[in-house]
């Protein structure tokens, strides 16, 4: 058991430099964002990358990362921090969101659109010119560390009427669009991350492209990176190509008989 | 009363061999996606043996096995631990999942999408590159133990629009597709778990057929192969068989008089 | 004021024979599902006999009997146990179901489909091969004792799409199927539960099976036994029988004045 | 400040005969069912003298008599008790049902159908031929005292498809039905409780008759015969008839403007 | 900070007279429902006096006065008390209901029909011939001090199907009409509170007047005095009469433009 | 950590002056509303300054100011205060709005409307002529400080006949309206602010100008100032400025990709 001190900024760094093939401009224009400290939002769908990206850049720019997987039962306390109760009474407790304020770490809310609005409220003081959070139950307003950033994703599919940021939430951020890689950036990610050879990385990322044209007729979403993979992984461990995708990439995704055959079809297409 | 320390693994170890009967490939594959960690979502009919397949593959691997039964009011702190108020103030407890992470246990969700959405989102972290398990109410960092894996399991049949796990959860798991075992497994399991005779056990499973038959025509599952091992053991004791199949095999499936009707004349058939 | 140690068997055990009049084979059918520790769901309509049933089968089995009415409010912590603050920091109590597995009692859940969800999924490890109960928030995984068995009842009246036992629940259970005595037998349990005579009784119960009758045609159920047998004890004290009547058998089961005169006018039938 | 020991009975002894007129055989009857200790149900509309009946017959049969006013926020445990933390850790506290139960008390439940579930369930089996309350959170079965009895009161004006007693609730009572007095009865009693001339009694009776049949028709309940008492106690301070009948039977009972000028015309028929 | 004794009644004594402008007979019709200490219920729109007229006549009748300001999320332990921990253990604290019957207060429920049924239930003791306060959670029945009453307020208004008084609550008080002041009456208060004259004040009650017409037709109340005494104050101060209402009367009103010109039109009729 | 004593008015002082630039006579008509301490309410679209305002009049006025960002899962609590528990029991800690009362403070609630109704009631006895404020969980009545003065915000295009403000609570308040700044006003604030020059600033105006006309037209709101100058920020860093415009005003603003097309196409007509 590693019980470490929260303010000690050298756990959340990144110790080795994370595997991120930029697919733009994205890496020049967040170090732009980051020497401002805009607040940045990332949105694209399930897996394309936007957690690694941000691990990235944490890395390259040498200030350390906390991650906060939002919920729907997330409250505000879960982020700022709330009162334990000790043997001298009650004694305070700083959250992530505090604790990155004071550090000076980056701090990554994933899948923010999830949490509920007090979640998303209490961030407002640190994404405008106050740049502060004010811990209203200890009675402490936090000024933030000038290395201190906001980075919040959320993937736009899943967003509706009833579970969206609010405007007054959302112009407190600059923004940047994520899609999967291009096919053959996606492929040499797969074989490098799951060590197998390009030419079967390739067939993977052939499936997976049908598979996101179906998005909408009949699948929420098209097969992500990591599946694929997951599939590679597979297919390293030794596993026949059709039943690795069978796992991997088929069965996850549907419950729907027909669905299921047609994506199988796609994979007998290039594994028989 | 058998008070334990709860991160001691050996008591979550399975100490004689479960019965299993494999249907398929599912055992090589499985071992395949232990040997990478793969987090592993087992898809199937109620009782028709996924928890029986985990707790086969804990002993077959060796490893420790946490089962948690997920529910509609579990919390992520049901999950992941809490503060306990103590002599000396508060003292932490670790929940079931951060007991499985660090002692390099199966951990396995059972019914995985009634929990609440932060139940599930709090296994992203550990189902990523990155597995680990923040426990940000204790601010601690948990990396999992290099035995660790995750194993959901879920009833496609009872998923709705309103309880589905999301594309971004779901996209974590390889996924492994079980049905009722076929009817000479299925009669060997039931003779071989009650004691009974080979014959009886066949006619008990080919009455189970007929009501499998009627899914979605009145019933909304078949009879499982839970209480044909049920009617099994009551026939062993010496019930009468029609009796047997009244209380373990019709009355519990239906409270419609036209569908009871309809399985005890199933019963009839076979046996008078 | 009795207060009792919890794990003490003595106090849950029935000292006094129950009056039961079986109806069938029930008895008997109950003894063998005793000696596998089958689970057991008793299905019946209101006042029926459910509850004395098991009152009569615990005490002629010699088993401890504990009883929890179950409503839509109650916890999983209700059934489980939790932790109490002492003067030695928090202390943890079990709760019904758990001092049941422990000292080898029959828990009888009465009505257990008002209960809430996650009350239902903690029986689960206690209803299949396993038969064990894991206090999650305690760390400890209590193994039933050999004599432990789990009775549940509902009423299939009542229930409804929005609430119904699940299937993975249902088809973890035995079942047995209640209904109102027969008249002669249903006018000898109420001529000797309220001390009158048996040509009164028979009055009451024709009185019953017309308000029976009128079940889904302006009465939700029909006057149970229980009430017949408040009736003669009205009777027994010396009220008029048709006041009896009124006060114990109509004005409790109607606020529809057409149905209170029908009723009424079945009452004058026998009495006037 | 009167702070009493809860397990004394004397303090909810009723001290003074209540003052109330009989409308029928209710008396005789309650003794009956007093002498069964049957539960009983008491129906009838607001304010027509059901609370004054119990109080009542707790008085001329001498037992101590404890009133809870039930509400949709009540919790079982409001009724049962509760642990309290206390220097020496938490302590038990019985609720009201509890020290009725404990002392012999007659407990009475108003308007029990605002009650939510649990509330309903909590006295079953102080209902039935058991006579227990088992405080489940403390591990006590309490036996309830020979000479308690349940009372429970309910509107079936109000009740509606969402909120009713379920009939596995309402089959443990008998039923007593309550009306407003006939009208020379209840001039009478306005007569004396305001202590105002019995002509001016049966006038306001008048009025309030008009509105009764107003009921349905744009009232939802008619003047009570506590309204006529108000307004019959103003009338004893000197405030003209006209104005005491505007501020204590027409402007509470409606906010509707054709109907308050209904009922002040009926007002100036009988006051000018 | 002036923290005081709860109990001392000399803190919730009005010092001062308040100012209050009798419009008809209220003044000697609550001075007599005082003497019989009738429970008495206000009706009227928005900042109409309602409030202050309470304070006057606790004020005229030299009694303390305790105001509650309901809400949706009040609880009956808001009104009644709770238990705080204490270095003792637990300990009692009254709430301002319980105070005021304690020590003979008028208690003020202001709008009472936005909190929730709980709070209302929890004032039927209060209400009847008993008078008591039962503090269910301590085991103490509060006789009420001869001088309590109890008042509460509601803007029929605003009430609507799903948030009304039950008629067991309503019927429980004399109702006392409340509306706007006459104009002349108005104007003087609205001259005297702000300090301005005559003839500028009769302007503003002009505008209200109009502003009153249009409820129901784009406005859901009209301008209330209090919002033309803010007027009056800004005027007083010398901000143009023209910009004092837009600020005070026009712009808090609607965020409908088209209304709001409407009621800019009839400013500009009064002032240029 | 700054942890500071909350009674200390010190901490809550403007220190420099805010950058506001007055678009007309809101300056001193806000010097009068707060001289005579009229409560404020300031209504507009999201990102125009009236947060900026708040604080540029605090400094002006030399008060301290104190601001609450609220939110649906805000209680009256987290403003008012609230018990912790201390090594000597419970200890009473102020809130924000409590805090402001007793040191003078100016109090923002900052978009109100998103507060629960108990957050919103519990300021009317400080928004009237009483400006007291009770502390009803402790027994407390404290009278708000001469200079004390509530503000409150809201976005009138958000409000719905779900979430509004009541008319009691609005008819306290008096009103002022904002708007975007004039486009030379506009223009000048974002190259103040961002450092840049001021025809790419009216470029950025122009640009937003489009967008705002979209509202209701695809768009719930259009691009605020704050995204202005974090435009101009990233232009100021050496980004293209069509890239920091897709990034700043573009990619946040909008999930559809056809007004994601039609803004980047009014982008490139000012950048190439």
């Amino acid at each position: 058991m590693s019980e470490v001190n929260a303010s000690n900024p050298i756990q959340y760094t990144i110790k080795n430099e994370p595997f991120y093939q930029p697919v733009g401009d994205e890496v020049e224009l967040y170090e732009s964002a980051y020497a401002t400290k805009m607040p940045v939002m990332l949105k694209g769908p399930t897996g394309c990358g936007k957690s690694r990206f941000v691990e990235y850049m944490a890395w390259k720019l040498g200030k350390p990362l906390i991650t906060v997987a939002c919920n729907e039962d997330m409250t505000a306390s879960d982020l700022v921090g709330r009162f334990l109760i000790d043997i001298n009474g009650t004694r305070w407790q700083d959250g992530p969101l505090t604790v990155a304020a004071r550090i000076g770490a980056i701090c990554y809310l994933d899948e923010v659109v999830e949490a509920r609005q007090d979640t998303t409220i209490v961030i407002h003081p640190l994404t405008d010119h106050r740049r502060v959070l004010p811990l209203d139950k200890k009675g402490e307003l936090v000024e933030a560390h000038p290395d201190f950033q906001l980075v919040i994703s959320y993937n736009p599919g899943y967003q509706s009427m009833m579970k969206d940021l609010k405007q007054s939430t959302k112009q407190r951020f600059g923004g940047f669009k994520f899609d999967y890689p291009k096919a053959e950036i996606e492929a040499e990610i797969i074989a490098k991350e799951a060590g197998i050879e390009l030419s079967i990385a390739e067939k993977l990322v052939q499936i997976a492209q049908r598979s996101r044209n179906l998005k909408g007729h009949g699948l929420d979403e098209g097969i992500s990176t990591r599946l694929l993979v997951y599939a590679g992984q597979l297919i390293a461990k030794g596993v026949p190509a059709k039943q690795a995708c069978r796992v991997a990439l088929v069965t996850p995704l549907t419950d729907d008989v027909d669905i299921w055959d047609t994506l199988m079809t796609a994979v007998d297409t290039f594994f028989e």
